[in-house]
């Protein structure tokens, strides 16, 4: 569904700001409380924290993170579930969004309230309440959607990308590559799965997988070292094989490097016992694939069989 | 300064988003503290809080809220400024912003250095920390930055629109009109003034006049009634009566009308004693002018000397 119109009528220049504004909260629906507490007042008022704050930002952009291809619902939903990703990644609780858009004056209305339902639907999944926002004009085909997300910690401990040590081990859910093909708009951000690893000890580190494995486990290496991940353990998806055989290159390249995964990648600690991990994972989330990639090494130390990941690119943005 | 080149060097995508993220890094300096509570990470984490929260989002957009003619420092100070007025009008005191930019691949880096420039002085001036934020690619032309501020309360009220009743008299600070002159490059957000008010028990509901004072005392106007306001009490301002020479209009239409003044506007309860009210305004802000512009009245009674705002047009988004 293409978001732009050439029927005035049908456009949200048509309908003008207030009346826009007037259909996103039905459209929201319950998923926004009323003001003071939701959209409707210079700003939205939230209750005291007692715990630690996260906040984190991603924006859904026309022609960059979806096009006339993706449904409407489905882009309001993904604008949702990149930022909980961020949080699972963190091992918080997402409580509350701010959404800011900016719309050509000819995008359609039926779009946007596509758009809205589909983020809504995914706010209610995730017991996320949307309360506050700002519609700004954009120029002709410019389409985009600015969520900012609040959570919490959901225990002592928020994990970040720092921690982890040489000789630790690394670890991702599920499975990757392929998100060219459909994956990144039924993202399932792994919300149950940060707080579970966020409350395990034996967890140093974690992010999740947004810019391909390869990119994402930059951040992630101490210092000295480099990391030693093997073919065989890299959890290759359906999807990355499919879009191997379209592209011509290998399905393990697009499973390191395609991104938009939004798995949780981790290091556990060298000295943890891995079988109670693993075993104790098993229990919990039976039916999510875990992966040991390998580990943390000296870069002398690095086996002749590891990946050289240097012959791989993740996603790097303006490029 | 125009924020694109055509020489691909000068470019951010010659850059690459890595540095581009290393360069604002240091760009924001000491505005920004580092991971885990700052840029870094996949969430900022923020101290628990005490107070009711408060949060904004407000964005500045090439073409709509800037051009080629406003430095790309003012364009950052704007950003932050626009938030800051509505941390102002419900009495609240900033205290975090994430930024998530939106970059056409030509934008030069010259621009952005001089963007984030102007962010961090703004953001130093008032005590806020840039604690993290999202680049993202845009299509060609396109330049958007998408702020969202958190705040809390600066005692333990937070006022908002509603709880103005009949009777009630409505006031203004500063003076109005003329924006596009420049002014809402110069915005001072009523950050102390906002947080007296709130502290003053007759003041019952409070917004800041970005929309222009017609639209904007809309949803400050109790049910069932309609500001009776005069034409010799509002305080129309010099950019407002140049801009007059220019358009032809009114100096008092450009005062009602022209938005982005980010005054607050607020409803003094009808039984408050002016006097005293007006004597501590002037003794805490001898510099700013208060002016009294009428009150809420009955429809039928409304004076006949009182402006038919009808008559005028504040500023609608997306028209």
């Amino acid at each position: 569904m293409t978001p732009f119109t050439s029927r005035r009528h049908h456009s949200v220049a048509a309908l003008g700001e207030m009346r826009l504004i007037a259909a996103i909260r039905r459209w929201l629906g319950d998923s926004t409380p009323v003001a003071p507490f939701g959209i409707g007042d210079d700003c939205a008022v939230l209750a005291p924290a007692k715990r630690h704050q996260l906040v984190t930002t991603d924006p859904v952009i026309y022609g960059q993170h979806f096009d006339d291809e993706v449904p409407a619902r489905s882009v309001g939903a993904k604008l949702l579930k990149r930022n909980l990703s961020d949080i699972a990644a963190m091992g918080g609780i997402p409580r509350t969004a701010v959404v800011s858009m900016a719309l050509a004056p000819d995008t359609s209305v039926a779009w946007v309230r596509m758009f809205y339902l589909g983020l809504a639907a995914a706010a209610r999944r995730t017991n996320v309440k949307i309360v506050g926002g700002d519609i700004a004009q954009a120029p002709d085909g410019f389409l985009g959607a600015f969520l900012t997300l609040h959570g919490e910690s959901s225990g002592p401990r928020v994990v970040t990308r720092r921690g982890a040590q040489r000789g630790d081990w690394i670890y991702v859910t599920g499975r990757l590559g392929g998100s060219l093909l459909g994956k990144h708009y039924r993202i399932s951000p792994r919300l149950a799965e940060g707080a579970w690893l966020a409350r395990r000890r034996e967890v140093r580190a974690m992010l999740d997988v947004s810019d391909g494995l390869v990119k994402d486990l930059i951040p992630l290496t101490p210092a000295g070292t480099v990391p030693a991940v093997f073919a065989k353990t890299v959890p290759i998806s359906g999807a990355a094989k499919r879009r191997a055989r379209i592209t011509g290159r290998s399905p393990l390249s697009h499973a390191l490097c395609d991104g938009e995964d939004f798995e949780l990648l981790f290091a556990v600690s060298s000295s943890a016992n891995l079988t109670t991990f693993e075993r104790a994972w098993q229990r919990t989330f039976p039916r999510l694939r875990l992966s040991r990639l390998g580990y943390f090494a000296r870069r002398q130390d690095l086996p002749a069989t590891a990946l050289r990941l240097g012959d791989y690119h993740g996603y790097e943005h303006l490029r």
